[in-house]
């Protein structure tokens, strides 16, 4: 392999799209240190797994040599959302967005060198472009190439409205990457259309246009739904070593590989070995022991994480686990599901008196902790694992 | 009557529409001085009668004790053509645009009242706008309302190129509104959308309404028509007096009551005796002369106007006109079409020779004054009595 190409296995590690992966290749070749953008919503700098996907890419371009730019979208969060039919968008002042970017940047650099990062803002271009700017700005794309875009058009068709200034946040985006002269740019793939209105923008400019890569959205703990604060199913990096380390073991085997690919460090070809250990016999709860260690390590350091696997081990070998825990799915309705009916629906109890007398008893167990309140509310996106007494045991998530 | 019918009288002669009529009737009743609005693009300075139809309603509004506002667009001269494509629309510069309004001041004032007239720039409120304001104010429209503009809509559905930045200028306008608090806002009847942006705009920003009028397109010397300088059918108001005087004589009948009513400030009654006095058997060239007098004195003073009218009433006094002179209406074909052919085309020679044997002899005259070149070319816009001899003549206009 060549360098370059080994960079580009490298890039396209866990990757969805690469808009285009020759021009990439390319860039590579031609120029030793590539201008790399990722851009970031000022508003809410309370940073989960599912974020690190996206920081992790841009590590990776670190690990290369490359230039790479975090982007705080400063600009439209002084706007806020100006229909003024959001009243969680209010516009930030600007005390509230330099707070921001201080909390963002003590999160971000767990993960990003801090050396090798560039952090800016885009109301340093935005604002001085003015009204008249703007409006040249807009004249850049059509509206009915605008309208291509996937949400716009689904809107169009079925006659919701689309405020006008919503076409100009991806001009806006677009010329962002103008000003930044970027290479390549990062971002999920719902956001693939905008970084594509970023290379026309350059075009026009003159520029060579920019690679677009995206990277997944990162499913939560239940393994379906997107990783989000409000669903329950995240992983904040914030979050105290024990709770990191309990959550990620909690994890589906199918969803531990998954992670590994987004969010380890441990390079593929180990991995891939890891999958044929398990394939062999290895359990693969001796796996997601490194995998939950090193994402704890990574957010508290090394000496958290050794002490967080120590704990959890400690805590279980007293009731060691099957290898095997079967896994069950259940509704968790709007209101949530009481405790003793989600005993009863995963069938570890006969019936909800059965489970309420077994809680009573301290027969039960959540993730190791006992368990008494037979209406305790759980919503969806829990997920764990349940005990009663020593034999019947489940991963139950809920939807 | 009361004060508010007759005033509303005025202002509906010749009016297209008002949108809507009973805000306008409550509005005068309310408020002794309204605030009214007409805007002007910054590139073109050079007025002929068209523009004096819009003038014409300002100055009503002026008679009537109103507040007259005339809104140079400067900052989107400022900003030109964005997309490059229209080479005729480069940026202006403060230079030139200052240069414009002073030419257009000392036009307009031939019919506004400087007293009453205020002359803005919108540029003094859209430039303060800046970037951000610029995406407020596109987020108070939606895209489909927008798209639901008459040419808009067209070039949407037929898949025409629609810019970005073009639905931004409708918004500008309205802005105009909210910014100058208008009563009323004036326009040409292809500028009824832009007036409505602004009357929502000011209800969303707390305002009362404006209250949109709309006047026609005048029609140009040939009757179909509009009159525009590049079609040639116009009449400039700093043309010299005896021109103005010779175009305006040489329009139909038709024409002429439609020119007395958006042109002239002889009341309608008066108007509409003469008419009756020509079902009667005045010959309508002596209105003709007095609505052609008229318009001289508007823009060259009293004693210009009696002047011009001696020189023609002597000119062709010498060479009578009977009062039925029929009308022609020929194609013009893309290059024009020679004088003699269009001599045998309007059937007042049977052949082109004999066409050309008539000119050499001096028989052939156009709008009293001798032509002898067959070959003279004629283009679509031309409008002018044509006599061969004593007797064979003929009103002849060109498509």
């Amino acid at each position: 392999m060549t360098g370059v190409d080994e960079a580009l296995a490298l890039i396209r590690r866990g990757a969805d799209e690469i808009v285009v992966e020759s021009e990439l290749r390319e860039r590579l070749a031609a120029k030793p240190q590539l201008r790399v953008k990722a851009g970031f919503d000022p508003t809410a700098p309370d940073l989960h797994l599912g974020h690190t996907v996206l920081l992790n890419k841009m590590r990776h371009f670190q690990e290369l040599g490359h230039h790479v730019m975090f982007l705080i979208g400063d600009f439209t969060g002084l706007i806020g959302d100006p229909t003024g039919r959001n009243s969680t968008r209010p516009p930030l002042t600007r005390e509230e967005l330099n707070a921001n970017a201080d909390t963002y940047k003590e999160q971000v650099f767990k993960i990003l060198d801090p050396e090798r990062t560039e952090v800016c803002f885009n109301s340093t271009w935005m604002e001085p472009l003015g009204a008249a700017g703007m409006i040249r700005l807009a004249s850049q794309y059509t509206v009915a190439r605008m309208l291509e875009r996937d949400d716009f058009k689904k809107r169009f068709q079925g006659e919701l409205p689309i405020a006008v200034h919503e076409l100009l946040y991806p001009l806006c985006q677009g010329f962002d990457s103008v000003a930044m002269r970027c290479d390549v740019e990062l971002g999920g793939t719902d956001q693939l259309f905008n970084l594509l209105v970023g290379r026309r923008l350059q075009e026009l400019d003159g520029q060579a246009p920019q690679i677009a890569l995206t990277v997944p959205i990162l499913e939560g703990l239940d393994g379906v739904n997107k990783m989000s604060k409000s669903l329950g199913n995240y992983v904040g990096i914030d979050e105290p070593p024990d709770e990191i380390f309990g959550k990620l073991m909690r994890v589906s085997d199918d969803l531990m590989w998954r992670y590994l690919e987004l969010l380890s460090a441990v390079d593929m070809r180990t991995i891939q070995q890891w999958r044929e250990d398990v394939a062999n016999g290895t359990n693969p709860r001796d796996i997601k022991l490194k995998m939950a260690r090193e994402q704890v390590a990574r957010f508290h350091g090394a000496a958290a994480g050794k002490s967080a696997e120590e704990a959890f081990v400690a805590r279980f070998s007293r009731r060691e686990l099957p290898s095997e825990i079967p896994e069950v799915a259940l509704e968790a309705g709007e209101d949530g599901l009481r405790l003793a009916n989600l005993l009863k629906d995963a069938g570890l109890v006969g019936s909800t008196s059965d489970a309420r007398r077994l809680l009573k008893e301290g027969a039960v167990r959540i993730d190791g902790e006992r368990a008494h309140d037979p209406n305790q509310m759980l919503s969806a996106g829990f997920a764990g694992v349940v005990q009663v007494g020593k034999r019947r045991i489940a991963r139950i998530s809920l939807d």
